[in-house]
């Protein structure tokens, strides 16, 4: 997600309308948080640029228990029909800033728009870095992947590459060699920021083939991925590895800009510091979901995992809430 | 859960077999833990002395997100389905020990089973605490509740009792007011252990009758909840209040035995002391779910929040049998 920093002057409840807890963001965590602020009674908003996050980009999601099987798009429109049930707009704009205004809190949209509440949750997620390379975002889906946890068990028995150098791709890549038949894995250093167990692991696998000094160039396939250009940068040599999928595990780039603006604190990588209930240092705000860091967070980037936080967020700002609204 | 004190000699492996990871406890936090192992292409198992967990008692679950409108027995059938399509065996019995066994740990059963893993993931729930009077037993899920958050909005327009002097007890009359036409909230002593912002809140609101120093002596019903017996223990007098709804929160009775037993290091509450992984004092040892306790742990009783510690075990156990299985 990207921040434009068009700024409107605050203008609280220019609508006259004031909400119990103004949600930015309608992935898992947000949606989640408008389920259980509206189950508690309290009158909440989801203001979201994409209606789902990133459930909308997910094939089939097969980790959320109880729901095998489910295309992304199937899955967003379940959470959303649930939230809609409780009769809470979801409102689709771009959050630009959050604004403290007397007691509340008011939110500042793209579109000048300003929603003001007690408590504001925020869920807007982190997004995944990018290669930035010919190829990727058209293969996202199809052979491309960002996360091996969701979608490695769709490669059963197949060729895979897995980019990166630090304990994401590594896990990934030893779990990737327990079911396809061979894992490449792509690090553009010699050395790797990654745990030296896994990396000794990865060294001894008989499946995984490492590639030091190696970037990816390109990402060819036509339905489906199909291979991958390969460039070491100290033999200057280039090859064509046929694959059937990419785990592209290289970080994620957390919403740090947005949050160094309203106030919010950040831990070294950009991610919200929360405590254990999703609060932050700022009264009345709470992060949840993906964008949420800090030492009270177990960074795991599930659906499940994000809509658990939504809801504990809920609990928090609806206990928040009791204390503060007259 | 009861747990009982029969000891059988430690076998390890005794059917031969040797699993990455036994799952003890088979509700949401269990069955989401052996989804996620299974998917990491580790050998689970579950053992559970009922399969479901408390989900099997909740007449109709609207808070899990996707599925509106649930009833408790489907969702449990859903979740196992999820978890039988990954071939992962649930075995019905009772875990009376947990024993370390040369690298492994060996789970006993009180049908005197043994069965032995790289890790343990215990999600055995926690003990809603009962007031032990007629009619409790014979009318949860008609009228008698251990969870407002979950079954509040099954009350709106209609009368309600809460029997608690806690913050889970004022919270959840504070929300009941809400929507409920009326409250009584009953205390068996003068004084409250709640916040006393929540104490005020409560004694403000108009909907809400405080009786204190009064104990519920039993519950009355047909087909439903209808009245409860209330007796005053300063004045010595007894009334029958009609109600439609009994919330009981009186608090959590943890498996601090169990931990103990074990050697798990347990909170004053009597639950785990987890890290933010899940993992505990024991190496190799994990606690998901409402058992789970101490400082990085929210304690929120919910299939979502249970369902994503089972995730988050599942990863942290995946990474810890990763550097120990050789």
């Amino acid at each position: 997600m990207s921040f434009k920093l068009r700024i409107a002057p605050v203008k609280p409840a220019e609508t006259g309308e004031v909400y119990d807890v103004v949600i930015v963001g309608g992935g898992p965590a947000g949606l989640t948080a408008a389920l259980y602020s509206a189950r508690y009674e309290l009158k909440p908003i989801v203001i979201t640029k994409l209606v789902g996050g990133y459930m909308t980009e997910a094939p089939l999601v097969d980790d959320y228990p109880g729901l095998p099987d489910t295309p992304g798009e199937e899955l967003v429109n379940r959470f959303v029909s649930h939230v809609r049930k409780y009769n809470v707009p979801i409102i689709q704009d771009e959050v630009v800033d959050v604004k403290r205004s007397d007691k509340l809190w008011c939110v500042q949209t793209a579109s000048e728009k300003t929603y003001c509440g007690y408590a504001v949750i925020i869920a807007v997620g982190s997004e995944k870095r990018k290669l930035g390379v010919k190829g990727e975002d058209e293969f996202v889906g199809r052979g491309v992947s960002y996360c091996a946890t969701c979608d490695g068990p769709l490669f059963k028995g197949k060729v895979v590459a897995v980019v990166g150098g630090g304990n994401s791709a590594l896990t990934s890549a030893l779990y990737l060699a327990n079911l396809a038949s061979k894992v490449y894995l792509i690090h553009r250093r010699s050395e790797f920021k990654a745990f030296k167990i896994y990396v000794e692991r990865a060294e001894k696998n008989p499946k995984i083939e490492i590639l030091r000094n190696s970037i990816v160039k390109e990402i060819i396939g036509d339905t489906h991925v199909r291979a991958i250009v390969v460039y070491n940068n100290t033999t200057n040599e280039e090859k064509t590895l046929n694959v059937d999928g990419v785990f592209i595990e290289i970080g994620l780039k957390p919403p740090r800009e947005f949050f160094e603006k309203i106030g919010v604190k950040v831990d070294e990588s950009g991610h919200a510091v929360v405590n254990v209930d999703r609060s932050t240092n700022l009264e009345g705000v709470f992060v949840a979901g993906d964008a949420a860091g800090g030492p009270y967070k177990y960074r795991f980037e599930q659906i499940i995992t994000a809509a658990a936080e939504g809801a504990i967020a809920a609990d928090a700002a609806f206990k928040y809430i009791l204390s503060v609204k007259k």
